[in-house]
Formats: structure tokens, sequence, C-alpha cells
């Protein structure tokens, strides 16, 4: 687990159990124990059982958990991927928190190992990749999610690696200009991309020096013109309203990478549930 | 902006600009300002502008910020509604967290919108309520963009509302037990609600005095059958597989609320970007 | 232990022992190991081991400990109430921050119990409650305490019920709006309650359909008057300056709940401390 | 405002206004502004006054606050010791947080003004001074509170002062042992202290060269024979069982320090409340 | 600022003052207010004003703070950096953190200045770097600094770039096959460097593709034959104990980047003070 | 480890570590194993090892670790501080973050030792103490590696020691009223201390019954008639630019203090590396 998920899980945890579970603890009696089940509804990548244990152990840590499974790992419809064991009340006061977890990182996942498969029947050895549309708060847990469903990282963050966008390259004068001024900056272990909409624009980046050119909303026609005139000189990102459906036409020859906000942003939850049983000798 | 979403955005701000915007900073002179829109790049239903405006002004409390709308209202298709002006390297270092917020808020409730629209529709006063499915660390935001749509709340958290599921049932020995320690539990201003999948159990839930019945992935002809058995003796709440498509079979006559988790866990982002020009007399 | 409490255990080591022990540092090797016994210098009611618990582990997790007792049980004066053994600086460190928090737990769970057995005594089936008068940064703990020694909860926050006061009236234009709105906002969940001064309001919150009427500041004939009106068609709450020495005049048939402030925000503290003996064989 | 008292605060907003004001956002509209008067409803030391205009402030900063008094003035029952002006929602959403910490504060200021008067009275000069049994989370804001109120500061933490106890001495071999050690480690800017309860004792810790000596639980007879022997070569303080009502008893020529745990453990609230009234122009 | 800088603040803010200033508010009245202006007491490289105004800030929102200079400018000895005016007590109470915090991170800008002119009298075009042996919890705050001293940033951190060495390349098995895996991880912005120590390493590194080649612990003339060998077919860094007197010997022609980790891990503080004198009119 | 050290620790974490060891993911199969040996790579005082072996298992709790020496013992060139065992992605995550808190707080410690040990040759009883002058967010860290290198520490924090200088004296009107007012608001487990820069205000110190007499940046012919008119009636604390080279000639007989800022401020890390062997049975 990342270092720094726990800030997120205890937060998770106050603003769900903060107060207790009023029902269970009315209910089950301190001592009562069971066994427990995280089963898959549907057919999933599953993602975050590190996270979803330790929402567990920070409940209880008397809980015990198991996984069957890794992350990265396909899930059949019924299959358990996770069995606990515990105080009854502890579990049913991380169920909520735990499945929230899991149905968010398992469904980042899902989607991205559809896109993962399309890139591969395109055959051009193309990767997918992430932005930076991830859900504030989450971005290295997503990004985690994104590499288990078998796509790439791209930047994760604005610190590390430069992009240079239109505003950039107004304020620095030219193309040339802020390439020069965001090198002098970059750490030597950082390769320099620029963003480009026109053809003029990939021509200025070649002579620049960058190494990663961003065809931003072009129509596949105009990306492969693009492709030959940077004719590997560069790495090529291409980057719009690529979804499933239309990925094969942007998955040009020579096209090096597609960025996909959609795979963070707008992953639908997974089906995740728990199952409970009282332990051996209880009701 | 409801308290605690402070350290929500801090922690976000962090992982994307802990270690400032390299490009940005590479480029733009300290003392170069800008001004800023952000736009709606489709219709949409605006929430959490009072969260980007913090989101900038923690960056740079310089960073002035107008909002031309408020929570809730709908937004067309290249509406600006929110103004910016300030220094150009913070408002780019803030930019994508700000979206980000933005998306996710607004999706939420773009989403809610056309559920509550769909429940208009159907004409017997439903309300569409969310549930506890929702993003980790984000309870109170997606809780008001759910609000934000016109869809309602349902309980916030576990610990002040009660409702009772099977393995309550199975442990305190009947339903009508479960319902009486939860009584005694429960703070004398919550309503005791019983989830139940058999008319049987509708019939107890009513002798032990449940204020609130939620039939549980029944068929629409099952839940006639239960609201006629109820007969407006407790509330109806109905949760399943509902869906903007099928929502019209389920919102029969007698049904109270209908709780869908999509509201909050699988609503799609929205597009939104950010337009920044240079300050008057700068480049 | 409420997900949430660890951060104010550690918030409150930092304060007591950021800097360490001074003292028993000077003076302990640090391979001095003791038991330790905390034992009631009082009769009261136990509250807060688990909390207790934790403040030792937080120091040293080779601290163990053993309670004798569970929260809520009475303890004698002289009963030995947690058991620990462990590193004798870690255990003198961790000594004051847990004393603290028990004597304040168990100061309200022993006030609390004491209004129990009044309301008991009453022999009319009322239920004490606390309020929203807790210390800031304690409302989970605190809440807890109350149940612990026999009490109830009222609303644990602003966010999931209603309570409409003179100002929310006001502002709606009448009782019967106020009502309107709120049930309108409220979680289906959630019984709406108005706090009523006159009799005339206490009329308008059973036309409004008012589930809880707070009888605010009233003597007792006038509650009298208010349960006649009221006729069990609403849960009538009263609150005022209730005392131990004034509750059976409060206590009239027909009054379901008394809401006291003073459970949580003069309970004065109990009395415990802890013995240190060295562990076998040293000094 | 101590450093370090934004955490508490907003976690206080937190878990009372975490999820909003249900009810005023339900019946207020966004731009309803009122004016406030924070008012004494009995006589009290006020305390706590930078500590409820922050609590205000977080909640919205376009609340404007002005206090009346300054911390530690005494104020009337019924005097007005805060002004508020600002959006009515915001007023409501802090007022019980702000209420809290207000009661809590101005209640230990107040007792500690009784004990100061009481002191006074006996003639002696004797100091009275606080312990480190106070609130865990609020030690900094407790101890400040004693001082508004009149009375002293014993240390403030383990870190800086050494206090020498019994098994501190048993560890050490020799109450001198004790002092030695104590006395390498201690920062020189800081007063070796022991505490004793034989005149043995006493004797040994004039010969270690102590400069406090804390005489604990003795009468009053007893503690007299000790200031004698001490005759001014070391500081006097005297714990115990000391309450208002038998201060004068222990407050002998000599004694230079009486502590006194129940100034922050167990100090009752004051009553203090929030008078709301619509701005001009609002209903 | 960086975003995240105020959490590490607030720490030092209650380490140093989380009870106040025990001296300053004995003797100025709370009204008494000064002017202050903070110092340099040698020559140096100013670093870290904006954060310095902060900690002046965060005491208190009323002191108003002037910077003299931009990070990065050099100070004579004497010059005044920051002007101050506010209340006295609140000036006298953050200024030893706020120092603290100037003192250090001038330090760093200072001993990178002297590095980055050391390497501009190389004449090879050369640029000095930091590396990861940065203070806990200051990492971004010090490799700003080092920029403001003229030097370059490293890595920032694990997460963003590949560093490949011995251990990498024997559990992959060769280091070509370690290349290879971390190419496929690694976002498509980031460059490989693969840490070698031998000329068989640095060829088989050409080979493998290795976009930066870091030359560990190498004598110079070692490292003018991988020079050669590598011919500006990758960037050469150069790493191991060079310092300010003997980095002429390491800055051949050919050496692009040369490390140094003593830029963050034991840059010796610089001298600053500040100056207080009363406002106007006040003693 | 001190309580409120884990902040600390997970703030350094997630700076180098929270998006992962992208190099050493992309390499080690998740179940790979090393044993790992912390070195030391020069002759040092070791201190932190509480520290790093938190570092390592909030990384992996299933990291096992175990120290060969004790905080504050002295560590051979090649000497193993640290032996570790676990899963070799965690120690390589946790490797930069453990090693730098080690050569910091080791840095201090060794610094330390050298300057008791300079004190000591000087025979005359002289301790040598720190000052606030410590890294922001390390106080507590600081202050203890002073005492593990067998110095001593100055007052931790402005809250709990009184130390006088101009301007308060300026403000009370004399150093006698100073003196007094301070006497009257410190805690009286506090010694007062002034700041004296001439003979006349060592006098008015004695006059005013200061305990601590603070001689600052004299010469040691002014030091010498200083300690003769205090003749022992108040500590002598000596501060200045006092260096392990000139400390001979400021260790007066008479002198008790010499504080050193440089202590903390600018003790230059030592080195130290980790070790990594694959465990038994794996490449």
């Amino acid at each position: 687990m990342r270092p720094g998920t726990d800030a997120l899980i205890d937060r998770a945890l106050a603003e769900d159990a903060g107060l207790g579970d009023l029902t269970s603890e009315a209910i089950f009696a301190p001592d009562h124990s069971s066994r427990g089940q995280i089963v898959a509804k549907q057919e999933l990548v599953i993602c975050g059982l590190a996270v979803a244990t330790r929402v567990f152990q920070r409940v209880d840590p008397g809980i015990s958990v198991k996984a069957n499974l890794a992350d990265g790992a396909a899930a059949r419809k019924g299959q358990v991927v996770l069995q606990l064991a515990g105080p009854t009340v502890a579990l049913l006061t991380a169920e909520r928190t735990a499945l929230n977890f899991l149905q968010r990182l398992s469904g980042i996942a899902t989607l991205s190992r559809q896109f993962a498969a399309a890139a591969a029947r395109a055959g051009t050895g193309v990767r997918i990749a992430d932005t930076r549309k991830t859900t504030p708060g989450w971005r290295a847990l997503e990004k985690y999610a994104v590499r288990c469903g078998g796509c790439a990282n791209h930047r994760l963050s604005l610190g590390e690696h430069v992009l240079i966008k239109d505003n950039h390259i107004a304020a620095a004068g030219s193309l040339g200009a802020a390439v020069r001024l965001a090198r002098h900056a970059a750490p030597h272990t950082a390769r320099i991309e620029v963003e480009v909409t026109t053809l003029q624009q990939v021509r200025e980046s070649l002579i620049a020096g960058a190494e990663v050119i961003l065809l931003d909303n072009m129509t596949p026609a105009r990306i492969a013109r693009a492709v030959q005139l940077i004719d590997a000189r560069a790495l090529v990102e291409v980057s719009g309203e690529v979804r499933l459906d239309n990925l094969a036409d942007y998955a040009l020859p020579g096209v090096d990478v597609i960025s996909v906000g959609a795979l963070t942003h707008s992953a639908p939850a997974v089906d995740l549930s728990m199952r409970l049983t009282p332990a051996r000798g209880q009701r």
C-alpha cells in the first residue's frame, strides 16, 4: 500500500463510522464474531486488496484477512476475493468503507484492462496512458489501479515532468524558447513534451528537440500526417475523445501512447459485496 | 463549503503540486498575471464552486474568484461558470485540482438531476435517494452534490440512523427483537428502517413498528404487493438495479423512496476546462 | 474504539509527552520494566478502557494491557480496572494521558448512571438524553460515555437530524412552513423535531406533523398541559434546568425524553490512579 | 490564539457540522444574513474569545466578529461578550461549537478566579497552580484559561521540568540519587521538584538540593511542620484534596503554591448563548 | 510557497510556541506593537521568504510583511531582507521559527550558489544536481532552495523516475533486462538512468538504451574513459565524493551532471537575525 | 520514539515514496525478499535507530528489524548498526527515508559528542547545551540527538522557561521589572534567565534575583570579570561564536553552560548506507 494512504483511510472511516455503527452495536454482543467473504458480483479486475485489508485492521487489528488473489488478477462473478474473520461489529463497521475502496479501484482496473486489450488488438504496440484527471486525494491509488489494469501512467504530478501547452508557448515567445526554458529547469531524468494542435507546431517541436509530442484533438488523418513528419524522432502521444469503440481509429502505426482521462475520471464502480456468517457456535 | 473539506483540498494540492508546477515556473515570470475562465464544455449541473474557489485561494490568496452561477444551476455548453484573475503560475498550479473537483461533483449533480427529472415524470411523488456507496473521503461533498442535483440523501453515516439487515435479524433472534434493540439504542430523532426481501418480512416489520421498510431487489410486481400490505403504515423504500431507463417500472404509487448507488459511485465526470488569457499588458 | 479517536490520542500524547518524560528518562534504565494497575479511587462507572489501552500502546506497542471490566461496568473504590506490564519509562510517559481520558469519560458515565437511576425511579419510562453541548473534539467519545452510563443520545450532529427553533420559524414564515421545508430536506430516516415554548406552538406542531416536540424551559404544570394536548401524537421531549434533585418533577407520565446538557459539559472527573511496581527482579 | 488550536477547531467543526446544518440549510436562503450576540447567562470570567472568533471565521471568513471584552474580564449576567454579523446559515452552523469552546474555557477561568480570590483572602501570598490533569487535546487552552482566571501554571508537560515521585526514588536507590540523575538530565533552566509524603523525605530533599518540595496529601498540621523544617530553603508546594471551602486551612504562611487538579478537570461549564436577529430588511 | 508547506509550518510553530511565548506574554501588553527587520548577518543567498512570511501570518494575520528581495538574490552582510510590523508578542512568538526556516533554506541556496559558480568556472556546461538525501519532511523546500542557488534538481522522488542500481540488475538477471522492465513500467515522459561502476557496465547500458548513465565513485581518469565510450549517446552523470575543492577534477568535458548530496544534507546554516523596535509612540 | 514522530515519518515517506518506488516495483517480484544491513561508512555516534525502525515498519509491518547498538553508542567505520529482513520492494522503498533520518540525527549526535569531549578536556565541569535553532518540525528529535551525543538541552520551547532579552527589558522599563513580571508569570518550576551584554546588566540581574545569567557575545576576558561578579549567586551561561577550536577559551572556571547553535543547525550529515542481499534461495 502506498505510504500516505492511511490518512485517506482514516478520513473515510471517520466519515462513515466516526460515531460507530448504531445498528450493529445495538444488536450484536461485543464478543460476537463472524467470518466474512468479499465476493465479486460481476466479472472484474480486482484492485485495492491491501487497502481493504488495512481498512478492516484500522477498525480492529484483531480482524484476520486473507486475500485469495493479487491486485490485477481477474475475478469471475461469484468469486471470493478476500476472506475475513473477527468481531462482528468491527466487520460490519468496516464493510462499506472497504467495499467503497474496492469498487472504485477495481472499476478503474477493469476499465483499464478493457483499454489495454483494445490496444493489444490494434497490434501496433501502442500503450494506453492515464492523465492527471484523477479524483482529488486519490492520485497515487488511481494511478496504481491503472497499472493493475495493464495501462501505463502519464506524469504523476506537475512537479517532475514537463508538458508545454499553448499558454507556455505564448509566454515564452516561441515554442523553441519554451522548450529551452523547460529543458533548463527540468531534472535531467525528464523528457520534454509539447502539446501541439497543428502540423506547423509539430515541425517546430522537432526543431526544438522535444522528446514527446502530444497531438491534441487531431483527426486520425491528421495524426497520420504528423506521424510521418515526426518519423520516430520523438515519441508520439495522442489525446482527445478516444473511447473503447473508436480506439482502433487512433491506434495508428507510429502512435506510441494514447492518453485517456476516462480511465480515472469516469470508470463506473464494479459490484462487490460482503457475505457474513457467524463464527462456529454463534447465532 | 462543508467544514472538513480543507483537509481534502490540501491533500489534493499536495499530490498534484507539492513539488510545484515545473513547466509553468520555468516559463512564466513570477509577476506574470492572467485572467482565467472555467467553462462548461457540455450541458451540465454545476456543483463545487466554493470548493474550486478555495482550491485557487489555497494556492494563492491573491487570486480573485467570481462565480457566475450558484451550485445546482444548469450551465449550457460554453458557459463560463467561474472567473479568475491572479498570478499565472498560481492559476496553472491550481487548475487541474480545481477542475478535478468540479468535474466529479458536477457529474454527480448532473446525473442526480436526470434521476430527479425521471422521478418527476413518474408523477407519484417518489424521491430518489443516494446511498453510502460514496468515494472514501468524499462523503459530505458527494451527498451535497446529490442534493444540488435535486435528489435526496439517505442516512449519511452508520452512526445516526438504523438500518436493520439480515445479519442483524439473525443475531437478534427475530426481526421484532432486532427492532426493539435498535429502537432502544437509537436517538429518538431517528426512524427505524428494516431491509426485507420477502412479504413475510414485510408483515413482521409492520408488527414490529418499523417506520421505513426497504424492499430490496424485488420485482415491480412484488413491490406492488408489498405496498398494498404496508398500506401507508410505514414509508416504502425500494432498492436494487434501478436505472434511468427502468425507473418508471419501480416508481409505483405508494413507493416513497428509491435509492440509487450509482448517483455517487458511477456518475461519469462532466467536461470543464480553464481558458487563460494574459492580463492586459502582458504577453 | 471509534475511528477518529487516534488523532485525538496522538494530539494528547504530543502535548504531554512530545518531548519525552524528562524525569523518568533520567532515572530509569531503558530496559527497566514494571507492572502497573489502574485503580478506581472512588465508586464509579468505568468508561474509556479501549482508549486508555490505545494510549499505552501508541507510546509503546510492547506494553501489554488487560482490562478487568468492560466499559459501563461499576467499579468499587480500590478496584483494579486495567492491568499493565511493559517498559517503565513508557508506562510513566503514557500514565497521565491515559488517566485523563479515563477520568473524564468515566466521570460522564458515572453522572449518566445517576441520571438513569433517577429516571428509573420515576417509573414513567422516560429516557434521559444528552445534547450537543460536548467538549469540542470529543463528540463521539462523550456520546459513547453517556450510553455507557445508561442514558440515550440525542442527535449526534447538525447534519442528520432536524431541530426547528425560533429563528427557523421566523425565517420560514410559520411553524408549518418550517416543518415542510425541513421534511423536504431531511433524510427519510429522520424524524422532525420542533422546539416550542408555548401551548399554541404545541398545537401548530401537531398540525404540521412534527414527530418530536421539545418543550423548552416550561414549568412542570405547563408540561403536563402540553402532554395532554399532544396526546401521544408526537414524542415529548423536555429540556431546561433539569437536575438530579428536581428530575422527578419533570418526569411526568407522557414525557418521553428529558435532555440534560450537564451530562457532558459539567460532569466532574472521577478519581483514578496508576500504581506501579517493578517487574520481578528489578528494583 | 495558541499555534496548534486550529487543528482542534477543525476537528470540532467537522464532528458537529461536517455534514452541514440540515435544518438551517433547509430553511434559510443562502444570502440571508443576521446579526448575532453571544451573551453571558450568568456572572462569569470570559475566556476563549479568540478561539470563538476563529470558529466563526473558519466556517465563513465573511462573518465579522467584535469582542466587547478581553479574555480574563468579568462579565455580568446578560452582558454581550461577542458581536457577530454575517450569513445566517454560517452563524448557526458555528454557534454550538463556538459556545462549547467558550463555556468550557470560561468555566475554568471562572473557577480559577474563585480560587485566586480565596488565596488572596488567605493573605499569605500563596499562588494556586493547575496540574497536568487536563482534557486530552486541550492542554494549551486549559492552561491559558487558568492564567486568565488569575491562577498559575504548574509544569506544562512531562518534557521540560522534573517532578520526582516514589517510583523514581525507588529506582534510583535513594532520593538523593534521584535528584542527582534528574539534575544532570534537566535543562539548567529547570528547577528540580520532589514529591514527598514524610518529614524524613523533606529532610532528604533539602540535603539533595531540591528546589521545590511538594507535600502530597499531608494534613495542615504536618504541612506546618514541614514548612518549619524547610525554612525557606526550597519552595513549598501543597497538593491533595484542597477545595474552595478548605483552602484557608492549607494556605499556611510559608506555603508558596497549592496545586489543584479540579481547576481543569472538574470546572463546571458556564452558561452562554447566542441571540440571533435578522439583518435589517430581512425576515 | 509549495502546497503542503503549511503542515510543516504548523508543526514547527506548535513545537516552539504551542504553549505561547512565556516571557513575552509576561512583559508586553497585548496591544504593544513593533516593527521588525530580518537582517543577514553574513553574505548569503536568500531563500524561504514566502515561508517566513507565512510563519508570521500564521501566528497573527495582522502582521504585515514586506520582502526587500526575491528568493535566490544575494544579500550583503547587514542587509535587511524582510520588514515586519505588528503586535510585539506575535512577532517574538514567530521569530525563531521564521529564522530557523530561513537559515536552513538560505544555507542550502548559498552552498548551491558556490557549487554553481564552481561549475561555471569549469566552463564545460556541467550542471550540479542535488540528490534525494534531503531532510525528511523538507523535500520540496530543499529542492526549491537548490534551484534558488542555481543548481538543478535530480529526480524528486522514487515514484516518477527510474534509477537502476546493482540490486535491480542482479534481480533482473542482466542490465539489459532491468532496463527493459523499467522502460515498460515508467511513464513515457521519464528517461531511464543506470548507475554503473565499471566500463563494462557502461557498454551494457548503451546497448540497453539507457538515456542517462551515472558513473558512481569513479576516478577522473575512469570517468574520461567512460565519456569517450558513451560518446554523447547518453547523458553522463557523475557522483561520489565531489566537493567544492575538487569539483574541477570531475567537471570534465562530456560530463553533463554532477550530483552532490551535501547540497542538502550538509549545508551549514547561514546567520540571520531579527531586529525589533517599538512602533512609534511605544516604549 | 517521541510521540509525535509518526507524523513526520509519514510526511517523509509520502514525499519520497507516495507514488511508490517505480524502479523497484518494475523489477522485483512482489514476493522477492532480502536481508539488509545499515552500515556506518565512517566513525560516528549513532542516533535515530527507533525512528529508522519505524520507517521500515510503516512501509511494511512485515519487515523485521534488529538494532546492534543503542542510540548514543559509537560505531566504527564498517560496523553494521541495523539488520533488516523482509520484502525487497519495501526495503528499497524505505531505504532512503530511513537513512535520511539516521544521517541527520547521528550527525548531530556525533558533533555533540565532539563538543562534550572538548568540554570534558577543559576540566571545569562546564556543560554544552543546544539552542532553539533547530530544524522546523524536528525539535524533539534534534534535542534528543544532542542528549545522545552527551550534551545538554537548553529550554525546549518558548512556553515553559523564561529568557529575558533586550526588548523585554526595554518594554518593562528596567531589568528588575522584567524579572518581576516574568517571575510572576512563570511556573514555579522554572528558573528565570536574563541575557546580558554588559557588566552593569550582570549587576542588575543579580539584584533582580535572576537564577541564570547568559553572557552573550562577550570576550573571554569579559566573561572572567562577569564570573567574578556573579560569584556563584547565579548560573553562568555563555553564548556567542563558540566552536570546537576555541571552546577552551570560553570554558573558564565558573562558567556553567556554553550554548552552541551549531549542534543542531550546522551538524554535517554522517555517512551510512544500506547493503542488500537476496534472501536465501532468491536471485
